[in-house]
């Protein structure tokens, strides 16, 4: 009964090297802290998949092996160029190489205060949000995105639910005062030619990331969905290099405890914060008349 | 400095609703355990971003309402049957609702033994592998896939890997004998032919898996890519409504210890188990000759 | 402001060794798969923490060192007597260390069913629970317990809670059917003459575990308490060796859906899965007539 | 074979209640976010265990009820006080409650900034460690610890591991200069004085956290012993009110990557941050004269 095969799309590589670079210089150290993956394709990988032969297979561990060397040779700027410079080494180290995916994740250090002053060389790990890069290699062409995740924000006030359609299953009550929490998750792609005049990653990735909380502080929030979309448009006017912007965004439900049993008013003090279900918002918002790139997103993670 | 931005892709509803379902017509009680995520796709829901106007809105509540009240009154036959049940609903109930992606996982439960015989109504989780199953509507068509995800499998020997390029960065030494383990996840798309013929989801999920785990088992590998691609044709072999299976499949590596220094010799006998990093595999085995779906597989969870 | 202080409790030692043994010896395999800790005590260590003195510090990489060499020289029999082995060993090697705890977690492989018989090298993972292990040495005794946790089991009937006390804050409803569920989390302490005479750590294991599940599912449970208390007494039953049995099992909430909104009845029938809060029931169940051994819980994780 | 046994030690409760408590009196809110459980201890609650007759068990629901209440009647000024109040109405109320632990997780927000100023209503998690508290009432007495976990720090330089013991199974070199990073878990008692005097707990939470970053940072060490002895000399110096602490603190290796097989010097610029296993240092700093009072730690949650 056998039948006819044939294999479809594919990548390999190594996940989540750890690398901390330090930069010492000076007696004031500075450290970067990545978790980088890296994964490569090309059509003559094939064999390793049909056949076990091995001989075009840039093994996972040397793919390892140039992380570390690397962060070395080049240091590490920022993460989006030490992807750039694993991307560009592999292609072109290795004919058959013609594409991949490159991914960081960098922990952000703050510097310990002794005294009121930073120290020289001691470190408190930062912990609120973890940043994101991505370069995608395919079809020629390479691809930048950065984001963020477990960002959570809420807003114990300035949040309404209501006007939703009700049928037979309908049964949440409107509102017009909630707490909206969220758990932000974000990628943005940056345009091509921002790339190409080698924009300031880290400058942008800051000024992303103050344009999103300062918009979900101040919008008034009709629904999750708004307060998505105005933090895309927010991230966007934050940085002309940015094309496109991605969310998903769990919507953590605070719900009202209901005190009544006990002779008690509940004026929107006391909420049980829940696990699951959560709500799940998802959403891209898009510079007007650039160039989409769907193959940029191309095996990123997705957002659930 | 406004810029002029619009909305791109997005879905919305509630995630992680854990539905458990007995079947007590008996005293020999079923249960079926899910965990079931539903968004919604519709030009309509569009408002809701720009605005906040939630005239459109079908409340995640009441995604979540239906779940239970399906469960109710549909029962829970198989999650695949049960995610086409959500998603025609929606799309059918709603006009403005076009499509959505409706994910389930499955816990398995097996009966406590006592004295030899299973309890009738007293169950221990199994913990070996979680189902998947996934229902897309889009552009009018509907896709089924399923899959499981943390099936971990380990081969004590029968596994090589040498032959592979070396460059100045390759320090591996090639080895024709290691411990080959991976932690597999797959998810198989079905043939819409097959989904329309009312295919037996519990038996082709249970053929499948049993056909992976035997493949991984009897195939001498001289790669992860070659077991992939063995345990991928063995699927599509075990069940004729497979169109084809994705394939994430971490190299878990376990190092020999180098007991040397302490006048020990180590004959494939001790190892060390590490966690990161780790090889990262994938791939994908199609029949020949099924219309491509991309579509099928927008927003389903990488496997990354 | 100096103030004078003094070093209370301590130890140390190396955490979580993940070590695999392979037994090869026939074309038929078998594994071991432990993660081990180490942790040694002495008054004489003391002068690490007051001065960095390391002069008695036996390395923690020292000590994962020997894990791996006895797991070469003397094979892994069963975590305990491979426990046993680790604490005689570094009592004995170094006089002034005078105790430690040494903990071991099991993860149980089975064979993969290849045409109906099990496979030679070929394992996969369990995942129904894992196994627990400690040696205790403190004040010239040596301790030995085992247990398991993630056991996660249910009841879909046969449970009932009800004649609780009722004051201010009560709201719940008394109920003679509902679902049961936990988690055991289970530790039991062998009798210094159990393990003097040479128990037979695996078997007990097995045997006790059996005697557990049995009991939850035949306990016609009146409070999670009582199966709780059933499930101690049969573990002690069950085994000549074991001196007392210490139990953690939260009350995973099932709650019945209210699905009269949707003109549904829900006799027992659709459950919501909680997460958080849960019930958390602790407890001991002793043998009569055991001198009792506090000292040999000292550190051992607590239940939370 | 029935054997004759008894119940030991044991206690129940409600685990996990997540309450965030709004304080609106202004448009300037505050919140504070708690995971609450709560436990009881009496001789009387043996009966649940042996017949399940509840007819003293104060409902686990109820315990919870009593969080959200008490965070309305109340609000929260500080875990610990929140923790004395619930302890004291649970063994006030119910005469047969003679004892329990409670405990507490916060986990602290900041305003997000807009043009420079803290939002009124929308906060960010900071995320960078989180506090803990518990209250322990046995035999009469009241103890209160405090704590942190998650508290993540590293040093670049300025730490050294040398003059160990070298044996047959001592394969670590000797270092001048290493990286130190630790995940740190403090937990310290209050004296009852300073309970019954109302000490400031946020106040001094504030305190010996940064007494305790202080001292990592400006330790010279020589073993992750020494820089923990001096944390806890550091937290008894911050506060009169500390009678002792414990710290759990899991040397988290940074390796130097070797780059010599690439012709790469690495004068301690690049680090693989390993996993597992790691280095676990535990110890217990007390002030001398203080009433040893070990009962304050009772199935308080272990390090490990």
């Amino acid at each position: 009964m056998s039948v006819s095969v044939h294999l479809g799309d594919n990548k390999y590589g190594k996940a989540e090297v750890r690398v901390v670079r330090v930069v010492r210089d000076t007696a004031r150290h500075e450290i970067t802290d990545l978790n980088v993956t890296s994964q490569l394709r090309g059509a003559a990988l094939e064999s390793s998949y049909l056949t076990g032969d091995n001989s075009k297979v840039v093994a996972t561990d040397t793919q390892k092996n140039v992380v570390y060397a690397f962060a070395s040779e080049h240091g590490i700027t920022s993460p989006e160029e030490f992807l750039l410079l694993l991307g560009d080494h592999f292609t072109g180290e290795f004919d058959w190489i013609t594409g991949g995916l490159w991914q960081a994740e960098l922990y952000e250090w703050e510097r310990i205060v002794v005294d009121g002053a930073g120290h020289d060389h001691s470190f408190v790990r930062k912990g609120r949000a973890t940043r994101l890069a991505t370069v995608q290699k395919t079809g020629g062409a390479t691809h930048v995105t950065a984001g963020l995740k477990d960002l959570t924000v809420l807003k114990s006030t300035g949040s309404e639910f209501h006007g939703f359609p009700r049928d037979r299953y309908t049964t949440l009550v409107e509102t017009d005062d909630r707490i909206l929490a969220t758990s932000v998750t974000a990628r943005w792609r940056y345009l091509p030619d921002a790339v190409a005049a080698g924009i300031d990653f880290n400058g942008a990735y800051d000024a992303i990331g103050a344009a999103m909380l300062s918009a979900f502080a101040t919008t008034h929030s009709l629904a999750l969905q708004q307060s998505l979309y105005e933090m895309g448009r927010a991230a966007v006017e934050a940085c002309d290099g940015v094309a496109e912007i991605r969310f998903a965004m769990p919507n953590k439900h605070h719900f009202l405890s209901d005190l009544s049993p006990f002779g008690l008013k509940n004026p929107n003090e006391v909420f049980h914060a829940a696990d699951r279900p959560y709500g799940l918002i998802e959403g891209t918002v898009v510079r007007d008349g650039v160039t989409p790139a769907p193959e940029a997103w191309t095996d990123v993670p997705s957002f659930v």
